[in-house]
């Protein structure tokens, strides 16, 4: 493990949407059909600090909600899971943003109310904050709109000062944002400060247009700036790239039984073993076990995930490389 | 009746708040303790217009929504009612307003998202319109916010300078519109236009305070304007009053399955009854008739509502009158 790990009695710091994700009871592939809706702690950068905690990590996020019923679910829902609630701003001006989703084993359908999230400002995020951090993460729905936007890249120069692990997650949607050029200008720029980041085939292909290998979106997102590249291809497995170094794990076939937050506790599980200390190639072993065990699972991962069960079940593959070819 | 009607092939045109109503399945006083929401299209001033269509009448509602499931969802609700839609307006660049309410026998806890409702311009008002219309109602809800307000002002003068019905809903609530003091202003000053209000006893007591007797409060609503006051005092029955001269006509008691909409089908009901031709009195039993079944029913009430069979029973009621006393 080449990184140099930061200081920091926070090992994550997330940036970037809480949100209440409104999940249709019934299987459609219309929104419009749906007439029930279940309610849940949602939003990529909040999902990622929450499965940074249940794997034993300290967690914060910085986000702005509503003081509703809404916005207090949300706080108690990341209070429940042990992620530290100090810097979730409720802001009696805002609505706690809410996205509703089709369930569908297809692409889900959704439309999302944004109006707290995005209106998280510079003024709010404060250095002390950032010193405490180990990892500064922030989400690109998050960029899409300002002041948000700003309040991020003014966390990523704070971050940078203090020589911190920052990661952006480029899970473009042009949904959300429409604008592609803006998009892929501010993803460009952001990028800049990041030192690790984790693009999706589907997020590479929507950034810089498809037709592409692997290994060239890979340099594409090198020459931005971040030094470790995580390429995720879902049942092709993870192409992971240390400065142009190139190592492919691939994955294991597993039965799906609830998609909904894996490509999360894949980044939760990758960060958790970062700070471990691990060798990139057994972080991504082990955020392997961690996206297997939420694909496995319907609904939220357990409490707490002992993450030194999944360390030894390592070892012992290591022991036994060939035992399960290709097995689950 | 001495009140005048107005030409026009629209019986009704609605002004204000269309939306989503998200209702939890589970009975709880508080809204963050329900997981489970089922979608409804409500809105007062929508829900009226779909009263009055269901008993026969030609509505309208201007109004504004967004273009995704949500807004194609409400559409096609209030086409299904035969509510005429040309004039809702699918705004791209707004979010469909959306409220979570919780399902109680008592008083519910609700959060507004409001987004489209209020982004009705005055510039989207067409006088044609307004000239097609024999009543134009308006709720407070929707006078609480710009540019809303004054696109409603725009159509309640227009409606004037024909010689309209004007109706207003004084359906005022803190938590919609924590000012009070500029509520109490716009609302005094939009009656101003009014002909017909119809204030229930909380109304009027959230207005100019508590502890007035219902003679009083009817008195302040007509010095603001209208000459038609309709004050409804739930179980106490109905005060209504024809430039200061009073009439009560009692509740009768029905075991309450549904009290959600209860208001906007009175409403519709008296609405309908002016149209055609009745006495204010008439107008009253009628709306009577129609809260009734609205509160013995569970759910919206049936696609279409027989309002001769409805009149038919109120002419047996007066060859009959004390029949059955007090009862059902």
């Amino acid at each position: 493990m080449s990184m140099k790990l930061p200081k920091g009695d926070l090992d994550l710091l997330a940036l970037g949407e809480t949100l209440v994700d409104f999940i249709s009871t019934e299987e459609t592939d219309w929104l419009r059909d749906a007439y029930t809706f279940r309610k849940y702690q949602g939003g990529s950068p909040a999902n990622i600090a929450v499965y940074v905690s249940k794997l034993g990590g300290h967690s914060a996020i910085i986000s702005k909600i509503g003081i509703g019923a809404m916005g207090q679910f949300l706080k108690a829902e990341l209070k429940r899971a042990g992620v530290m609630t100090d810097y979730l701003i409720m802001d009696h001006r805002v609505h706690t943003s809410v996205v509703f989703v089709s369930r569908t084993p297809r692409t889900a359908d959704f439309e999302a109310f944004r109006s707290g999230d995005y209106q998280l400002e510079p003024r709010e995020i404060e250095e002390a904050t950032i010193e405490r951090a180990k990892i500064v993460h922030a989400s690109t729905f998050a960029l899409s709109r300002e002041p948000c936007r700003s309040a991020i890249e003014k966390a990523f120069k704070l971050a940078q000062n203090y020589g911190k692990i920052i990661s952006l997650d480029p899970n473009y949607s042009s949904v959300i944002w429409p604008d592609h050029r803006e998009a892929t200008e501010v993803i460009h720029h952001m990028l800049s400060y990041a030192t690790i980041t984790k693009p999706s085939r589907d997020d590479a292909s929507r950034i810089f247009g498809p037709d592409r290998s692997p290994e060239e979106y890979i340099e594409l997102f090198h020459k931005m700036g971040p030094k470790i590249v995580v390429f995720t291809m879902g049942a092709e497995g993870v192409l992971f790239s240390e400065e142009g170094k190139l190592t492919h794990i691939p994955a294991r076939p597993v039965t799906v039984a609830d998609a909904t937050g894996a490509g999360d506790s894949f980044w939760a599980g990758f960060i958790v073993a970062l700070l471990d200390g691990n060798s990139l190639e057994r972080c991504v072993l082990f955020a392997r076990e961690i996206v297997e065990l939420k694909l496995t699972t319907v609904g939220p991962l357990p409490g707490t995930i002992d993450r030194k069960a999944i360390y030894a079940r390592l070892d012992a593959a290591i022991q036994a490389p060939e035992a399960q070819p290709g097995g689950q």
